[in-house]
């Protein structure tokens, strides 16, 4: 059998998986990446990186822990800590340990996690673009007779 | 002032919000939004609606409260009803009772749904597109010495 490409094996896999069912691994993963902590980390992590179809140069960003920990506001260090380990097992972002005083623990996405970003980005901005109406909308259901 | 058009007041609001604020209530959004259930949601009602693009009639689908719970394997009543209760409040989908015996309750997207959702269907893509590379990783990360 011929090996195939990445865009065959991820079109594969797309017929290969279904998130609608229980038992799928993919219904997991969803999961797992739909998490604010998530979404706000890949947004962190990715701002000021390299945008789809620029060029590579550069690469994304690295930000330390406690750079991170003061972007996200109201995270509580376990959180932080658990959702990157989860980030770095699943391979969407590599941390990096330099041996100074005290050590340096950065962090910075893969291109597996830059794909990833790329559509996060698009649903945080929905989310703030959309806050007046959606607002708006709860204030009529929650209206006598609304 | 002039009134603003639609692209300006969510360009503004853009402005306004800032999901990365613990006060901010577009934090809230996003934590409500980032959901399995909610873009599973979405995804079973905006699947065979209308593409981007493509002409407006018909509308996206309706279906049915049993419908969506069988689609949705593994769903508990309590989670479905919340979070279709939530999406409703928000705007998202309406909720619609037509007085068969016994009645028929059916749920629609609404113009600000659809447009949730064909950011998040993209989502729930990547992550079916992208479970095998990330059981690999995984795997690579579990192993001893990894």
């Amino acid at each position: 059998m011929p090996t195939m490409t990445a865009a065959q094996q991820r079109a594969q896999a797309k017929a290969d998986y279904d998130a609608f069912l229980a038992q799928c691994p993919s219904r997991q993963l969803l999961d797992r990446i739909s998490d604010k902590w998530v979404t706000l980390i890949l947004a962190a992590l990715g701002s000021d990186g390299p945008r789809p179809g620029a060029g590579c140069e550069g690469g994304p960003r690295s930000m330390r822990y406690s750079e991170l920990s003061r972007r996200l506001a109201g995270v509580s260090q376990k959180m932080l800590t658990q959702t990157l380990r989860s980030l770095e097992r699943d391979g969407l972002l590599t941390r990096t340990v330099t041996p100074t005083v005290p050590v340096t623990v950065s962090y910075q996405l893969t291109g597996l996690g830059l794909s990833l970003q790329h559509l996060m980005s698009s649903i945080k901005e929905w989310a703030e673009a959309n806050m007046d109406e959606v607002l708006a909308n709860r204030e009529s259901y929650d209206a006598p007779g609304g």
